[in-house]
C-alpha cells in the first residue's frame, strides 16, 4: 500500500468516528435522554460537528490527495482504495468549499428552527415558521452559491444528496414518472374504496413489536449489530458497521405504522449492515445515495412487506400473535394494507400516490430556491396543489406546508427527490434480483429471504459508497435507471387489487 | 469580567463536554449497546480520550492561566472564578505532566484488562490476570512518577482521587478507625446473628423499581433530569448537570441489592443534580473529590434507607408493593437490611465490616505500588488476609482478589480510599445536619427530605469543585475530618441491635 494510504485512512478514522459520535449523541436525544439534558446535547452536537467539519477538511488531506493523484490513476477503477480516494476527494472538495462559518450557522439555524416547528405544526402555524424557512432558503442559497457553474441553484443540494443529479434530469424523470401514474391513479379512483377498518385496532405494544421483530429478523436483520427502539419519528442511524439501530412508533390503534414503518427502517439497516466489513472506519462505509437507500427500505417494506405472497406465510403468525385479526381474511388484510387513496400526509400515504407527495415538494423547492415562490405564498401554494392533484382540500397547515420535518430542520433541496428516485430504484433492482433468482417468490412465500437478501448484498450493499447511485444500478440490472420496472410492478399489482387495466398505448410502449 | 476568562471559559467548555460525550458512549456501552459495536466503540471512546487530552492541555490554556495570575489574586477566595482558576490550574498541571503516549497506553491497556476480566472472573483464573495485572502496576507506577517529591509512590494516584489525601495520612486515620471498629466487630460476632431470609424472595422487576423510584424521588432525585436504567454493575453517570443518568440491576431473589444499589447511587446523582447550574460546562461542575461523593451516596443509602425512622413510613408502602413482605414484620425486615456478618463481597457487605474490606484493598495497593508485594503473590495474600480479618476462607479467587472491577479496569492506586472516606464523612455531615435541623428525622418519618437535602445542597452539592474535601467538611461541619461522628452513629445504630455496649475506655475519648 502507499504510505500516505496509511495516514489518509487514519486521518479519515477520525471523522467517521465524530461523525459516528455525533449520530449517537443524537439518538440518544430523541430515545433517552430527559429533557433537562437538551441545553448541553446541542451546544455538544455543535461542537462534535465543528470537530468533524475541521478533521474533514484538514490542509493535510488536500495534501495527500494530491500526492496520492498518480498512485489512483495505477489503481483499478473498481479496486477499495481507488474507490475511497474518489468519494474522499468529492467530500474534501464539496466541504471546503463551505465556510466553517456557514456550516455553524446552519447549524445553530436548524435547532432553533426545529424547536419552533415542534411547537408551530402542533398549532398549524404557518406564519410562525415564515421568517425562519426564509433565513433556511438564504442559507441554503448561499450554500449552493459556494459551487458556482450550476445550472439551477439547488443541483448543488440535489448532488450533495444524490450525486451526479441534478434538477433538470430529475425534473425530466419526475415529468415521465408523473405522465405515467395519472393514469392509474385516476383508474383506481373510479374504482370502489377498499376497506381498512379492520387496520384500526388496538393492539398491544409488545405484540406489535413481537411480530415486527420475527419479520426483520428473517429479512437477516442482526440484533447482534442493532437494536430497536421508540422514538416520536421512526428512523435509521449507525455508530459502526457492527451497530446499526432503528426505531418505530407503535400506535395503539393502527397496527400498520409500526409494522410498516419497521420493515422500512430494516431495509435501510439491511444496506448498512451489508456493507463490506472492511470499509469501517472509511467514507466507503455508507450507504451510496439518498435514493439508493430509500430503494433498499421501499423495497423491503412495499415489494416484500406489501406482497401477496408475503403474507401467505406472515399472515397466519400475525393473527396468532394479534387474536384481533382472527376474523379478518388474509384478503381483507391484503386489500386493506395496499389501499390506494388521495391523502394529505406523505408518511402515509399509500405506494402509488406517494410519489405524488414527493414531486409536490421537489416542484416546491425548486420553486424556492430558484425564486418563483415565495416563503410567504407557500402554504397556499400548497393548499392549491393539493386540490388540483388529489381534489382535497388542506383543512390546516399540520396536514399541509408544515407536516414534514426536513424543510423546519434547515433542509430545503435535495432532500425529498430521493424518496421517489428510491420507489424507482426499488423495482428496477428487485426486478432485476427475480431474473438472476427465479426462486425469490416461492421462497418470500416460506418466510426466507436468503436470495434476495443475498443477491442485493452483492449488488448493493456491500459496495457502501464504492460506487455511484447510476453505477450500482448499471452494474446490478445492466442498465441506466428506469421507470419501466417500477410502473409494470405498480401495473402488475394494482391492476388485479382494483380491476383496472393498462391503456394499451402505455404497456405497448414497455 | 476578565477578557481572558471568557476565552478561558469556552475552551474548558470544550473540553467538558468531550468528556461529557464519552461518557454517553460509555453509557451506551453497558445499557443498550449491541454486541458487535464493541470494537468501534473502543476506538471512538479513545479518540474522544485523546481530543480531550489535548484539549485540557492545550498550550493556550497554560498561557492564559498565567495571564490571570494577578487577576486571580485579587479575587476573593471563594468567589466562583478564583475556584474555576484553582482548579483548572490543577487539572492543567495534572494534565501536562502525563504523556498523552502514557494516557494511550493506558487506555487500551485498561479496554484490554477489562476484557480479560470479564471471562477471567467467572472461572475465578487469577492467574490470567497476573500478567495484565503487572502491566497495569507497571503503568501506574509511570504515571506517578511524572509527579516527583512524593512521599509514597502512591500519593499521586490518591491525590487524584483525593486532592490533599496522601498514602500516610489515609494508613493514619484508617488505623485508627479499625482500631476502634474491631470491638464493634468482635461485639456484634458474638452475638446471634440476624435473620435475613425474608430478603430471599422473588420480587418482579417493575414492583422493584417502582419501589426505587417512588423513594428517590422523595429524596428530590429530579427525573426531568436523570433516568434510571439497567446494567450489569450500578452507577451514576452525567453528560451535563442537566442530565445525570443512575443504573440499578435486578436481583430476583434478592429485594434488598436493587434498592440500596439505587439509594446509592442516587446519593451520587444528587450531588451532580445539585451543583451551582452556572458551573455547567466548567470544570467547577463535578462533586470535589471520591470521598465527599461516596459521602452523599452512603449518606442516603445508609444512614437514610438503613434507618429505623425511614423505614417506619416506606416499609407499608413496600408491603403494599410487595406482597410477600406482608407477614414479615416491620422489626424482622429492619434486622435483615442491618445484619452485620463478616463476607466475602465488599459491595454486598454491611456498613460496619464494610470498611475492613477497603482498607484490605486500600494496604494491598500500597504493598504492590511500594513493591512489597508481588502481584503474583497477591491471591494468596488476599486469602491470608480474609481469613485473618474475617475468619473466612475464599473457596475461590472470583470472590477473592478477582472480585472487583476497578484494578482490573486498570486502576490501580487511590481507587479504593474514597470508599471509607466517604462513610466517615457522611456521619460527620449527618451529624452537621442534624445539629441545624433537628426536625431531620421527623421528616424522614413522614418520607420527607427537604430539610436534610436542602442542607446538603447548600453545604456539599452547590458548590461543586469549587472547595476541596477538606473545605467543605470544616465549613459545613466546623471541625476537620474525624471519624468520631462515624463511630457514634455505628455504636448508637448497632448497639441496640445487637444488644451490645461500646467499652467505656473508648467512648469517654468523644
Amino acid at each position: 500500500m502507499h504510505p500516505r494510504m496509511t495516514e489518509l485512512k487514519a486521518r479519515l478514522r477520525d471523522t467517521y468516528d465524530l461523525d459516528m459520535t455525533a449520530s449517537l449523541l443524537q439518538w440518544d436525544q430523541t430515545t433517552y435522554m430527559p429533557p433537562g439534558g437538551a441545553e448541553a446535547r446541542g451546544r455538544q452536537l455543535a461542537l462534535l460537528g465543528r470537530l468533524a467539519h475541521e478533521s474533514r477538511t484538514h490542509a493535510d488531506i488536500g495534501r495527500w490527495l494530491e500526492e496520492l493523484r498518480e498512485h489512483e490513476r495505477e489503481l483499478p477503477y473498481d479496486s477499495d482504495d481507488a474507490g475511497l480516494l474518489r468519494v474522499t476527494r468529492r467530500s474534501f472538495e464539496r466541504a471546503t468549499r463551505v465556510p466553517l462559518d456557514l456550516v455553524s450557522e446552519f447549524q445553530h439555524h436548524a435547532s432553533a428552527s426545529y424547536q419552533a416547528w415542534t411547537e408551530a405544526r402542533p398549532a398549524g402555524d404557518f406564519a410562525r415558521m415564515v421568517p425562519m424557512l426564509e433565513r433556511t432558503l438564504d442559507l441554503s442559497r448561499r450554500w449552493a452559491q459556494c459551487f458556482p457553474g450550476y445550472e439551477s441553484i439547488a443541483d448543488p443540494l440535489i448532488d450533495a444528496q444524490d450525486f451526479g443529479m441534478k434538477a433538470s434530469t430529475v425534473r425530466t424523470l419526475f415529468a415521465d414518472l408523473r405522465a405515467a401514474l395519472v393514469p392509474l391513479v385516476r383508474a383506481i379512483g373510479d374504482r370502489p374504496r377498499h376497506e381498512t377498518s379492520c387496520l384500526r385496532q388496538a393492539v398491544p405494544e409488545v405484540a406489535q413489536q413481537r411480530f415486527a421483530v420475527d419479520v426483520i429478523r428473517r429479512f437477516g436483520y442482526d440484533f447482534e449489530r442493532g437494536r430497536l427502539d421508540r422514538t416520536h419519528h421512526p428512523f435509521m442511524t449507525k455508530f459502526s458497521l457492527g451497530d446499526v439501530r432503528i426505531t418505530t412508533k407503535y400506535r395503539l390503534d393502527d397496527v400498520s405504522f409500526a409494522l410498516f414503518s419497521t420493515l422500512h427502517e430494516a431495509g435501510h439497516a439491511l444496506y448498512e449492515q451489508g456493507i463490506a466489513a472492511e470499509y469501517e472506519g472509511t467514507p466507503l462505509a455508507h450507504g451510496t445515495s439518498a435514493g439508493v437507500h430509500e430503494s433498499q427500505s421501499r423495497l423491503w417494506e412495499n415489494l416484500v412487506g406489501r406482497s401477496r405472497g408475503f403474507w401467505g406465510f406472515f399472515y397466519p403468525r400475525l393473527q396468532a400473535e394479534m387474536p384481533g385479526f382472527r376474523d379478518v381474511p388474509l384478503d381483507t388484510f391484503y386489500r386493506a394494507i395496499n389501499s390506494v387513496q388521495p391523502s394529505l400526509i406523505r408518511i402515509e400515504a399509500d405506494e402509488v400516490t406517494y410519489n405524488l407527495h414527493v414531486m409536490l415538494r421537489f416542484d416546491f423547492e425548486l420553486d424556492l430556491l430558484e425564486g418563483r415562490l415565495a416563503v410567504r405564498d407557500l402554504a397556499e401554494a400548497w393548499r392549491a396543489r393539493i386540490r388540483s392533484d388529489f381534489g382535497l382540500e388542506v383543512p390546516n397547515d399540520r396536514d399541509g406546508a408544515l407536516q414534514d420535518v426536513h424543510w423546519f430542520g434547515a433542509n430545503i433541496g435535495g432532500v425529498f427527490q430521493g424518496y421517489t428516485l428510491g420507489n424507482i430504484m426499488s423495482a428496477q433492482l428487485f426486478e432485476a434480483a427475480g431474473r438472476h433468482h427465479p426462486g425469490i417468490p416461492d421462497e418470500m412465500g416460506q418466510g426466507e429471504f436468503g436470495q434476495l437478501r443475498g443477491w442485493l448484498r452483492e449488488n448493493v450493499h456491500r459496495h457502501g459508497s464504492k460506487f455511484t447511485a447510476s453505477e450500482i444500478i448499471e452494474r446490478a440490472t445492466g442498465g441506466p435507471l428506469s421507470i419501466e420496472p417500477y410502473m409494470r410492478y405498480l401495473w402488475g399489482k394494482y391492476g388485479p387489487l382494483y380491476g383496472v387495466r393498462e391503456p394499451e398505448a402505455a404497456s405497448a410502449t414497455r
